[in-house]
């Protein structure tokens, strides 16, 4: 059994606050100082430039990507980390068109992150092949998966309700009908239970400062079947993608597998920060997580419909149809949010109405879950958010 | 006057080392370290997803690249940070052949770092519309630019032998022949003198971690001419380069002229100890940094070729003609660069034969090149190299 009293431990957090927010930036693993503060004194500031070899820096995205793997089911030198979740869309997109040439629609829906969306639109405008971009309601997927269909990109949970697909059934009827399956896990990755070498999905991307902890602007990670690898042509074709970097040949040849989805320099300082947030996930077993996360999550909502009749339950009351988080409407969800977070409960605000709330065992408990229950109870019954000052909008909400 | 003496003592050189490889990684500002652990504490662990506005997170891209800009010559709000410097050339190279959509033609040389050529040679067979990648002579760049031609991308200063182009004339024929160009600042960035604004360039792509001193993996700096920037449509269309990320629309539309270059979340780690980098330079005058390599750089050329018959050099003779780097062939340059670094001068090595050695002063002084010189004379007239140990090859050189 997972020990979650103890790896609340492994986390900085505020005296105060309830965080409810971890499914859009994690907090701080008390470790991450630690391994950051060593990383730069003894590895940068020590070894300097040897430190690429030394440390062990140039290897450390595809050590990293095995570790977080393991949270994912994908085999050992299937994933790779480095840039950003968008760059890596764009990586599994443009490969995934390359490998099903003859078709010209890429399936999504509108639960899709818009980041996914533009990126797709971007790649499409790009090619300038005609390729369209079909965004359909989440539950006109499957319907919608035809020979015409040459990727089907999902991202598993819904940002803003926590609505989750039922990715099997996706990738099955895409592989049936010839389509390939982009698998985004930004709000599953940490957050619920995946098997990406069981599911035979095709591409995977997703980050790594929500639920998995890494901290603000963690890389992201990249996905590819392994008998796959070596069939894409990477359209971000950069010299850490090469067969050999440091022979500093003129031409482009993409390494072995999921090497090929390196592009640039490794982002060494971000990596060593997200290693000690790996440290804590070494104590987790995923199935523990799920099974807590849903216990904690019915608890919060219970709490909140019986004290908070004014906010309505947007996230699917089947907990096995959930992520990780738990979102309630209101049409003044901002500024009750904004009292909400003054009054040490933070989650955060969607628009237009979604008051959104991550549940994560890892450093939550019982009682955090029923002090938050109160606090928002006491804003919306007594509208402590009609407060002009919780109206004025923050450039990021 | 720059005190070089004070921008030294900024820094966290190891004891007995003469650090002679800030061209390829530079060294540990001593403030980065504590700028990093307050980020990390008072700004992530504390504030966590609320740092995003308090902290000022979101802005920072923009600002870190209005401090890039000022070592660069380039107006405010015309560059902004992020990813690595192969998704910059990508963004460029990008936008400049939609800007020329009519020719067909990247011109560049084989003096360009690999990583260039490669996205480039990426992006001519993700269009599939004929273009070429043609890659010529350094010398001969300014001879090859004609009416074919849509985009010229250059590196500035050759990554092996210090060669530097003369800019200047190659942006004035480019554009009288009708043609983009792209300005790779990787060995310019806090080197030499550089003039964006002046030159009327129209794109300029560089990375931080080099002469800057940003730590390894450090965020890219893209910078477009102001009255381009919104001219260009952006392949890598990620949300944080739209208008109103937060509105989270299903369709992209642009941002605002720098800020479409924007893809996904910033790297908020790497940006501290960047910031920390940058509060050296801005004790630092540009023409006297200039002033200062040239006169270091001399003094080493000139002891290392009394010394050494055995080197010959291969950067230009000339200063002007030069970076901020001095480079010598060697036949066994790889085992004579590691006996080298074992004594404490760390240079790198470049295949087949190019011992490479920056000169930085920022953090280098006449000691320091006469120690060097002294210790690569006992390595060379003693063949100190010839040891065994030294012949076995890294896996990163």
């Amino acid at each position: 059994m997972t020990d979650f009293a103890a790896t609340r431990k492994a986390f900085d957090l505020p005296e105060g606050v309830i965080y409810l927010d971890g499914n859009s930036l994690g907090p701080l693993p008390t470790a991450a100082k630690t391994k950051v503060a060593a990383r730069m004194q003894d590895e940068w500031g020590e070894m300097l430039i040897t430190a690429w070899n030394r440390a062990g820096w140039m290897e450390e995205p595809r050590l990293i990507g095995d570790r977080v793997g393991k949270l994912v089911g994908a085999p050992k030198g299937s994933i790779v980390m480095g840039d950003t979740l968008s760059i890596k869309v764009h990586q599994a997109l443009a490969s995934a068109l390359e490998l099903r040439e003859g078709r010209r629609v890429i399936l999504s829906d509108t639960g899709n992150f818009p980041s996914d969306l533009y990126m797709a639109q971007g790649i499409a405008r790009t090619l300038d092949k005609g390729h369209e971009l079909k965004t359909v309601a989440p539950e006109d997927v499957l319907a919608n998966i035809d020979e015409t269909v040459a990727v089907v990109m999902i991202t598993e949970v819904d940002y803003r309700t926590g609505r989750k697909h039922d990715m099997a059934a996706i990738i099955e009827r895409a592989h049936d009908a010839g389509a390939l399956v982009i698998w985004d896990l930004a709000h599953s990755a940490g957050a619920i239970e995946v098997d990406l070498g069981g599911t035979g999905v095709d591409f995977a991307v997703g980050c790594t400062y929500k639920f998995i902890n890494g901290g603000p602007g963690a890389p992201a990670f990249i996905y590819v079947r392994p008998d796959l690898a070596d069939q894409c042509r990477p359209a971000l074709s950069g010299w850490l993608g090469h067969e050999a970097p440091f022979a500093f040949d003129l031409d482009y040849r993409a390494g072995d597998g999921i090497d090929r989805m390196r592009c640039g320099t490794p982002p060494v300082l971000a990596l060593a920060a997200l290693g000690a947030a790996l440290d804590v996930w070494d104590q987790v077993d995923m199935a523990d997580l799920r099974a807590r996360s849903i216990e904690l999550s019915e608890r919060f909502i219970k709490g909140v419909e019986a004290a908070c009749p004014a906010l309505t339950l947007v996230s699917p009351r089947d907990p096995q149809a959930r992520g990780s988080q738990v979102s309630f409407a209101f049409p003044d969800g901002y500024a009750a949010m904004q009292a909400v977070i003054d009054r040490g409960v933070i989650g955060d605000f969607r628009a237009p109405d979604i008051m959104r709330f991550g549940i994560t065992p890892l450093y939550l408990n019982e009682d955090d879950i029923d002090k938050a229950v109160e606090i928002i109870a006491d804003v919306m019954n007594n509208e402590l958010w009609k407060d002009a000052k919780y109206q004025t909008r923050a450039a990021v909400t």
